[in-house]
């Protein structure tokens, strides 16, 4: 997406073909920072401190990180070390076990002096796969907001939590990619900016829809629920972490209030669910591991007792649909928008 | 109430006998600081930069406000630019609009020579009820937590949402009152508290807990829902900034959430309400201003657009019951509580 005069992805593979270039999101918004991770523990390092971040993109950086690792050691065992240790690196969000899974399984039969070069090959399959899908889910949602749009005069009220654009994937973003397909095509629209406290990820939401010329309000986290009843926002739209096949939503600390307060309000909420995302092994949201974050990210005084959980869960029955990169489904009908997961394999268990 | 050795109100009469002291609360968490007022610009700008804060407070502040006005000019017209000045500090807590209707209603008749005296004599009553009233409110309270904790041998599990202690109060506090009771006849209590963005009360809260000795931990704003869908949490108890007299309640940004996911969760939702925050005026909670408030608040950076609303609106059918100083009322049964009120004429129109 555009940063000033310039386009840019969230993650690719540097000019020296080998390392990897994120865009540096603990900089942000301050400052736009490139940064090359050059070893599978700089990825590791990089997805705990969130310097990348967003279910999406963690998938990707993993996946980048097993490339890492083969490139000093094609083994087996470095292969499975590599898993690991970026398995252990965040728990909630599914997709770096997606992504991971699919690394192993393409890379396995590899024979070891090929392996370094197959891995960056699927690596960079992944992070394109990600872009089409999210274009996917724009065209989708796009569709949804001119539908929602039809009936008012007005600009569209967009509300939506923590960032899920395309710093959150490889480019376009799973919730922001409607958004930007919609006022790229001139439907007028407005975006609520929850927060998204401890980290604020909701002022890299800001920047993104800044440097895309979207105008947007930001609002602390809790005040979503008095505009959802003052009638000042016409759809809730947010990403996911980890969905399960029943279409129980993980996503960041606080969408679940959202969700209560839409449906109070009458008001859809919409989340946006790239497939990588969806855990067909799993049908209870309650069963999602919820990670607990530091203590320092809500405040800085030391002794001061906190808890820190980074998501919840919104059931599916609070969920007006999920939009994939298939079309919209209801929780309910998600199994059926992807019928070859019935079946599915999952070779690492987390 | 107690800080370190000593104990404290958060607001009474200087050695002077003439000037106002307070707890200044924009330095705590950080430091402990008693600030003196000498005007009632002064008393003013205290209660607009939330020096002084919490709606009983900033109800018995206005009252020592129009005292001090007074002493320099005892004319009705002073009583009445001091009135309008306090009144426009701060929107929505009705408490200043309660305080200085009592303040007119006992000062018209007085001789102007008296009538200094006269303020401080009747701000001293205010003051002293507030904290009667607190007392009462805690009584009831804590046989409302006591009643809940007899079911459970954990300690009981209170959340609570911004700052309803003694800093909110002259002594005691409303929400916390009942805590501060049940804690010190024994009952094992633990406070789960919302840090409560834009600016941060939470931290007085925790600050209070701390120095009173009672278990607590912090939790972003937006944690909340998550707590009591996974039955972390017993009961949510709250104070009031406005309350109308089918009891719907203005509150601290953040407590409609908060409201909802109790409801959801089947957990009970009580407000601690002083009678001077009903206002008898007013029967749909809509109808209350809501204060916006600056975006400094929210965020220092320049030109970012935010909207900062200080409060939201609980809806009467969200609350289990109301905490008065008369006992425990529904919102339905508030009127027949304090059934004077039905034909109360207020002097004041705002």
């Amino acid at each position: 997406m555009r940063v000033g005069e310039r386009s840019y992805r969230s993650i690719q593979v540097g000019p020296d073909g080998r390392s990897v270039e994120i865009v540096d999101q603990t900089c942000l918004p301050a400052e736009f920072v490139l940064t090359r991770l050059g070893t599978l523990d700089d990825v590791v390092r990089a997805i705990r401190t969130m310097q990348v971040r967003g279910a999406p993109l963690i998938g990707v950086a993993a996946a980048y990180g097993v490339a890492l690792a083969l490139q000093q050691d094609p083994s087996d065992a470095a292969l499975e070390a590599a898993c690991w240790a970026l398995l252990a690196s965040r728990p909630t969000a599914v997709n770096i076990r997606t992504a991971l899974d699919r690394m192993r399984a393409a890379l396995r039969e590899i024979p070891l002096g090929e392996r370094a070069e197959a891995a960056y090959r699927v690596a960079g399959k992944l992070a394109e796969e990600d872009v089409a899908i999210n274009e996917r889910i724009g065209l989708h949602g796009e569709r949804i907001l001119r539908g929602l749009a039809a009936s008012k005069p007005e600009p569209l009220q967009v509300l939506t939590h923590c960032n899920a654009g395309w710093l959150a994937t490889v480019d376009w973003g799973t919730a922001l990619a409607p958004v930007y397909r919609a006022h790229e095509a001139g439907l007028p629209v407005h975006v609520w900016v929850s927060e998204t406290r401890p980290r604020n990820q909701g002022y890299l939401t800001a920047w993104e829809l800044t440097q895309q010329g979207v105008p947007h309000t930001v609002i602390v986290d809790s005040a979503a629920g008095l505009l959802l009843t003052r009638g000042q926002v016409d759809v809730v739209l947010v990403g996911a972490d980890r969905v399960t096949r029943r279409g129980d939503v993980a996503n960041k600390i606080g969408t679940y209030l959202k969700a209560l307060a839409a449906r109070e309000a009458g008001v859809p909420f919409y989340v946006a669910v790239p497939s990588p995302t969806i855990d067909w092994s799993l049908e209870d949201g309650a069963r999602i591991p919820i990670e607990e974050r530091a203590a320092a990210e809500v405040i800085e005084a030391e002794g001061m007792p906190v808890h820190n959980p980074g998501f919840d869960i919104t059931p599916g029955r609070l969920v007006t649909g999920l939009i994939t990169e298939r079309g919209l489904a209801t929780p309910d009908g998600l199994r059926a928008l992807f019928p070859e997961n019935e079946s599915s394999v999952h070779f690492l268990i987390f």
